[in-house]
């Protein structure tokens, strides 16, 4: 069982952040708990990037009582004006005797500034506790804030044998329903999806969160350097999330202003005849889309891949054999040739999902 | 901690029978304690094929002391003469009281007969303690005692893309080193393995088991369908153990003649210009190899699977990808039309392997 101490409290507050994962934007998932006396006075959590921080929410709850507590808070409350107030100052305002922080904001106009301006103002700051648990749900937040880059996840799900579908293209299914729940959830944790055009015309997808509750669908991302994107597409008429079209410079100009008629934001990313992912990864950052589920297939993976754009890969493998001498497989590439050059997942962890396994990590690029 | 009670005593029988496991030939491994008036008196484990068995080791332990003990056996024990005679009557000349059997003996020269005898003379057994443990140590020799076909275990190593090497054919190394001991474990506990032509070819490897102690190597196993095996390989050359060498009916006679005369055994199987490798499966075990560890290349590993002949699949897989167009695969055959065909593997584990994971089921044939 757990035992009363500052874990008891951060433990919520951070579950409280963890379960607004999605919803923020380009904004942290950050929870907080106010405590007094012996007992839990206020709670708060980050609903909404333009809207109250956890602090405000949790000091708001505690009211006049706030005075003399203990706000413990998983991310280091801000000092600057973003688009609401400074957390710092509202808990001074509150007179909180004591704050206690999971981690401090890699934001480069916070980081260490708010736990400055608290200690300033005679409250008892202390900071590290749960740090890990605090920065790794805020994987996608870490990079974004200090990079302007979006931090990428691939999803994959192969055989054993390391294939996406059969010989004949047939994909249905290669994991379970828990799998498939998983994917889902992960679409709403993402601010975008992205996908190649084969895989578009192959499926025509909706590229939606479909979850057993209400959820967040993903912007839709087409990555279609000659513009084959059809004007009947689901992602082009359903009308249920934004969709974004990157395309090569070298794509055509009236196909390109009848998809923007038709709703699509079109985004040349380079002057060649292939998307530039580098560049397109640069011009998504500047749009605010700071999080995106790369559901490729095997070129555009292996494409990603290879330019060092993916963060995270997540392969949910089906333990069956599919076999078949071309069947496509999760990483289409030019490849290494040593073995000793292969890129490794960093942090690797193995779980289970229904009868599937989930392989993630994070790949570490510079070995080859 | 452990409790004291039948599967205190019981669980040691199994640990002695494992431990003996690759050196008991086509034999099951057995464990065996004797216990009476609160102590051990006697332990006992089969050691090998035509030697004592488990529970005559641990009554020559006890002595005279068995009379009125209990006696703590991993399998059934023997009812017919054999290489040794009868456990049973052992059992009853030592005046045991009661008998403790994890699991029934699947041969079907016992199959029941044993605890029938020991019941006949008014000994007390009991039945299906730990017998889950029990079968699964002996899936080797369930699957021989009853088809006289050798228990075929698959050991690959792969990259998570599906890899066994990259484009330009290098493999070393794709697993990490606590992958590759276990790798030698699992050759000490196989009476042979079988690798493809291809494979010798390239490697020229000695197939022995080098482990930290000295160990027990495998009876080698080349797939030659056309003889082209070298007479100065390490595996013709060597002397470490046999090899044995499946060739088809077509291969070339006086290179079959040079072979056997150089020390190897020469096996034809089938008329056709291939190896037939379920014939060969029969030959194997008409020869008494009651199970192999096949560690192919694709090829092999896909006809093999293809031809259903696989019992086990054990898939080292190392977190890293190493992309190519045409790096060769885990599995090279046609492979199946639809997802829904594809092999599944049963009673799947996962483990980690130092830093590698090691996936292993079952496959279930009969799917496609």
């Amino acid at each position: 069982m757990e035992v009363l101490n500052d874990s008891y409290y951060m433990s919520l507050a951070l579950e409280l952040a963890a379960k607004a994962s999605g919803q923020t934007g380009i904004n942290p998932v950050v929870g907080c708990v106010v405590v007094k006396d012996g007992r839990i006075i206020g709670v708060g959590t980050h609903l909404k990037r333009g809207t109250g921080h956890a602090e405000v929410h949790a000091l708001q709850m505690a009211g006049d009582e706030a005075e003399g507590s203990t706000v413990y808070v998983t991310l280091e409350p801000c000092s600057h004006f973003g688009k609401t107030p400074p957390c710092c100052e509202r808990i001074i305002n509150a007179k909180a005797a004591r704050v206690v922080v999971a981690t401090t904001d890699p934001n480069p106009q916070v980081a260490g500034r708010g736990i400055a301006r608290l200690r300033e103002e005679g409250i008892e700051v202390e900071v590290g506790l749960l740090d890990e648990q605090s920065r790794n749900m805020n994987e996608k937040f870490n990079k974004y804030i200090t990079t302007r880059l979006p931090f990428v996840t691939l999803k994959t799900a192969s055989t054993l044998d390391g294939k996406i579908a059969s010989h004949t293209g047939d994909s249905r299914w290669i994991t379970g329903s828990a799998a498939r729940e998983q994917v889902h959830t992960l679409r709403h944790q993402h601010e975008a999806i992205m996908v190649g055009i084969g895989t578009l015309l192959a499926d025509n997808p909706q590229l939606t969160t479909r979850a057993a509750v209400p959820a967040i669908h993903p912007v839709r991302i087409i990555v279609d350097s000659q513009l084959r994107l059809p004007l009947d597409a689901r992602v082009v008429t359903d009308g249920l999330s934004r969709t974004i079209v990157l395309t090569s410079g070298q794509a055509d100009q009236a196909r390109d202003e009848q998809l923007t008629q038709a709703g699509i934001e079109v985004i040349r990313c380079g002057d060649g005849p292939q998307v530039d992912l580098p560049e397109a990864m640069r011009k998504l950052g500047e749009m605010e889309i700071g999080s995106i589920l790369l559901e490729g297939g095997g070129k555009l993976n292996g494409a990603m891949l290879e330019a060092g754009l993916i963060d995270k890969i997540m392969i949910y493998m089906a333990t069956k054999i599919i076999g078949g001498f071309d069947s496509p497989g999760t990483f289409t590439f030019a490849g290494f040739e040593k073995m000793s050059q292969a890129i490794e997942l960093d942090h690797v962890k193995v779980e289970m999902a229904g009868e599937d396994v989930c392989i993630s990590g994070y790949p570490a690029y510079g070995n080859e």
